[in-house]
């Protein structure tokens, strides 16, 4: 693991969600690059002290000098976005496979170059968009394949959370400072931290992709350096309309990532902070799908671990990734092709959509012309 | 009352939220522009066949000539689009005070010709923005106005509905018809019929005005002439921005309009489909307001009628329009002045800024620039 | 209209009810046993002076004198439980039908001699139990009866109010002080008040019938005189078993009566507080049936108004027994069978039933044998 | 372990439950009976085959001779009821800690035993009364300490479920099996398997204990042997009273425990299926309390794990009780006091009053007699 030392959220996160289904154990760590913090953050994590480096570049050297088989077997990115694309490369170079928090990068060159680097090794790489692994995500995503609600019209996704409402940076609040800070996060603010999981979800649940995007990215509390706020209209790639909304001066909201998806024929509803509940609406009857109940997608289920009414939520949803990004390496290592039920993780290409996303955003934001195109990369 | 003869849907609205508090008995109507029709309707009604006129020309004209006190008080017109504005200006011309379905008028122009005849006149006029009636929209109105959730920074209103996700205009569905069809509902389709709605409610309840629109209106359903959906970005006149998006294609959603504003220091969530309830956050707290319960403000007091937990609906909140009116027309007539408890209700001022964001949008939609300064009239 | 003078509560609720669908007009009242404070109650309504009576009986041998088709149709009585009885037998004795508020009367004796009274006169008689007016208690019902949820197993019936978890009575609160005074309110307090409420709901809806009642009455406020919380367990006719609590100290319950119904097959779950949806159960599948959507049963759509989305709530409810009443008496008045679709109404054997729901309950309550059987009268 | 081979439900829920916080190893087991299945299994779980054992028996013995940092430091129980006894006598009169799963043995003399061995061998024991271990169940169990609602007058707490409405005992599936067999499962059926949950919390979060109990056991579908349904009115040791039901054949219902607590000034509403929402109201003010949202108790802080709106569902509460066990061990290692926040966990004491509850239901639902007193043992 690179980053996640004392006091860090996502690196728990992480850590969590990789030791659930007890597939995947926590060896070594390069938990932050003051060295004694990492050493003591490793003691808590019961590790032995000569597998706490003190920095990434030292684990990956020392760790690709041990013996197959005690020797990691893939390196978890959990630092801020401008040191992701470092430790990633150089993990890939020397053989690792990488799993990475999002976004992918900093910036739209580094993107590319982690994803040449993908294909040329053939190694694995997974990024942490999580709420992809959620089982009525996967049943929404099953039933619009299998053309449940006909061709789809309209599509809204909202990101909005709260926590930003004041200039909580200015106190110091760890996860604050660097996200509102244009050298730590990159190009945009509230927008790369969670406007991108709400793109990642809406394209992996639809299968459509964004083709134009008309945005205006907003900086609403005063002396904030990033958008803290976001909204834009949609064109998809079949003739659909969207509108994407995320912000985090919206006082009061929790971490209220839903989508609400229209066809011809049916629609979908679906709210992150009441994950197992998926609602299917027709205009003559409105279902409720829950997790664990009834005729679910082979995928739906494989993606759920309790019985219905059991609340699973979002470090089980994270677990999804990593469970499925270690049964596919453990297919690799067996020479078995991997499961096409568990192959289904976010990846490189995921994160250079994502990156796309923000550059097309930031360029539409600051245009006077209505709809800017997509790039693609 | 002209319109709502037998197998209209509004006209009936009307005539329940005019009976519901006993302030009000309708005495006369031209339901129809089938004299058969409307004796027919009339009938049904239980008018004496005498006052069931052919035309509003007929009414209006043969009510004026009945002795005070025997006449009518006020004329509700419940026509589609295209017949308001006849009967409106005959009405007022002739001393009548006018109640009159949204929106106020076909086109701009008989807009502004009935605000002038209103102001000409000082006549009573009240437009059925229905939604603004509900006892918890006054309150987030009241606590706004109080200063309770700080400087407004963000406005998310929607207008979901899914009647329309089917060409059931071709079926001959009455209502689809005529709101569909651009010689009889205006310029615009769905964003006339349920977005003014939306728009009058966030101006309403949040006390900011618009003053631009980046908006794209959409036909999602081939083969139909007006738009069945549209998506806009808002810019408000203290620098808050706004999402706004109505649909009649958002198949399984029925009536779905709802508000959420958020603060400097807190926000307000409300449903119109769960309409007793308003939802107050901030970062540290969630209150759910309900009718009845609490420390409410008087005008949120003034408009319920029963106790908590004894659910109020859509014709309780319609009936307020009317009550108000009447109690503000009593006052009138007493000499007396109006409650200011009362005296509110929407009006031709609210009915001209409708039809200006209709111009507004319709402009916005068909231009290559992003943002349409909001036309005042 | 018997009773519901100015500060009265539900004498407002049934004018409300009864005006809404323009069915039935108020002619005259004795609104209060003072003879002034009748007329300004009166005056208040706009009626005449010389049909505000200052007493019932002078009402009902004044209406009785008046030529057919002047004279009232039928009797309203809004008064408390102890005044219900007198009241109603004089309208039944002198030709008058009646519209009478829950419970029935006073006492067991009072209901036995009002049912002989009604099938001696032959004269319509409803009783307000207003929440099986509900479209979705119709729909609920329709379907039990249908056979789709199979036999039924278990009923819980909940009905939670807080208002009385002080001694509110003492304050002089209106409401309060009859209802806890066993010389106005009868043997019970709220298990007269809503629990017979809570029964009606679970007998219409589910057609079984109590045989066996485990119940223990509370009185949870110090220095309340009637029971203010009730709890039961319950055996039907056709075996299966039920809950039923009802409160009047649940503090912070608003008007929460709600069933929840468990067949073989499938389920039914309903709250008031949310009246327009219904929710169907099995093992598989989940689905929100509401008001105004997809394929509802005749009696559903016949006790809706409005189109779906648009809330209709308790007074709607409530005015569906006052329209189907009125209905079902124009058809006698037009000699022709009333349609079954609106002969369903809460009657006089309803309100025996009730009463003697009363019976069983305070008798169990007061005895150490764990079931006591329903008593038939 | 001992259980939890390959097919069996609960048992990876411990593993997944003490896996979590990656404070515990799985390091040795005896998942079957039959030991080819448990080596299968123990090699699923990437356990060394000779640590993989034929019995429970040989586990301990073996496990007992390795070296103290080598061997186990505690045994998880996770068979059916009938096997819980045995394993964890000799687990602890071998010294070793022990973690069970719920209720506490097949019998009431069973029960006393293991606490007089728990007594005289001063070992941690965790009973896995899982519910107990959400945070804003923490949080209620606090305010209601803190005097927050006054005195309790009123509790409701419900549990049902129904997926045993049919037969399913007969189509060989393993949970209805034993669960439904007398001989494995106990005097009880639903009413041990999950009304022990709902006793559990309720007494844990109120404070308050059960005294009397007038309850009837209830098998509704034909041809099963245990109650698969239960009802009961409570009284408890402050005066306040209590209804409870729990049943299996409430079809459609999922895992629906939840629990209503009524006092003099305010109650609190929970909902297993909803758990990061509680509820608070009283009779002017709603409050949703959050997980992660405002000023929290230290203890719904600390058994918490990620940020609000980010929903942590059954495996996180489960993990709860693990991770206070871990702590609690590890301080005992260390010669600390444990923290009081962490020695929060179901133990042996409730395990006792969890039997106590069965014995006093079974015994009540087979007496004619009203109520029948709590046994204490």
């Amino acid at each position: 693991m690179v980053g996640g030392g004392r006091g860090a959220f996502i690196g728990a996160v992480h850590r969590m969600a990789a030791a659930l289904d007890g597939q995947i154990e926590l060896v070594c760590g390069a938990f932050s690059s003051d060295p004694q913090k990492s050493r003591d953050s490793g003691k808590d994590l019961f590790l032995p002290e000569e597998r706490c480096y003190p920095s990434y570049q030292e684990m990956i050297e020392h760790e690709k000098s041990l013996p197959e088989g005690e020797r990691m077997d893939f390196v978890s990115i959990v630092t801020p976005n401008y040191m992701h694309f470092h430790p990633a490369k150089m993990a890939l170079e020397n053989g690792f496979h990488v799993v990475c928090d999002k976004p992918l990068a900093f910036s739209m060159e580094e993107a590319i170059m982690l994803r040449d680097l993908v294909k040329e090794t053939g190694l694995e790489f997974a990024l942490t968009h999580n709420y992809t692994g959620y089982p009525m995500i996967k049943e929404a995503r099953q039933r619009i394949r299998g053309g449940e609600i006909g061709k789809i019209r309209k599509i809204v996704a909202e990101y909005p959370q709260g926590w930003l409402a004041t200039l909580v940076e200015e106190s110091g609040q760890k996860q604050a400072s660097w996200r509102t800070d244009p050298s730590k996060s990159g190009k945009a603010g509230a927008m790369g931290d969670i406007g991108t999981h709400a793109e990642n979800l809406l394209e992996y649940v639809s299968g459509l992709k964004i083709t134009e995007i008309c945005a205006q990215l907003n900086i609403l509390v005063e002396g904030r350096r990033l958008d803290d706020d976001g909204n834009m209209l949609l064109r998809f790639d079949n003739g659909a309309v969207g509108v994407l909304h995320a912000s985090q001066i919206a006082v009061g909201e929790e971490n209220n990532l839903n989508i609400r998806i229209y066809g011809e024929t049916g629609g979908f509803t679906w709210r992150q902070m009441e994950p197992n509940t998926l609602i299917y609406h027709t205009n003559s009857e409105r279902k409720i799908v829950r997790t664990g109940v009834g005729d679910l997608s082979e995928s739906a289920v494989a993606h759920a671990r309790i019985p219905a009414g059991h609340p699973e939520g979002y470090l089980e949803a994270f677990a999804n990734i990593y469970r499925n990004f270690a049964l596919t390496l453990r297919s690799r290592v067996n020479g078995e092709d991997p499961d096409p039920l568990y192959l289904d993780y976010p990846g490189v290409e995921d994160g250079v959509r994502g990156m796309a996303f923000i550059e097309t955003v930031v360029e539409s934001s600051g245009s006077d012309v209505k709809w800017t195109p997509f790039k693609n990369y």
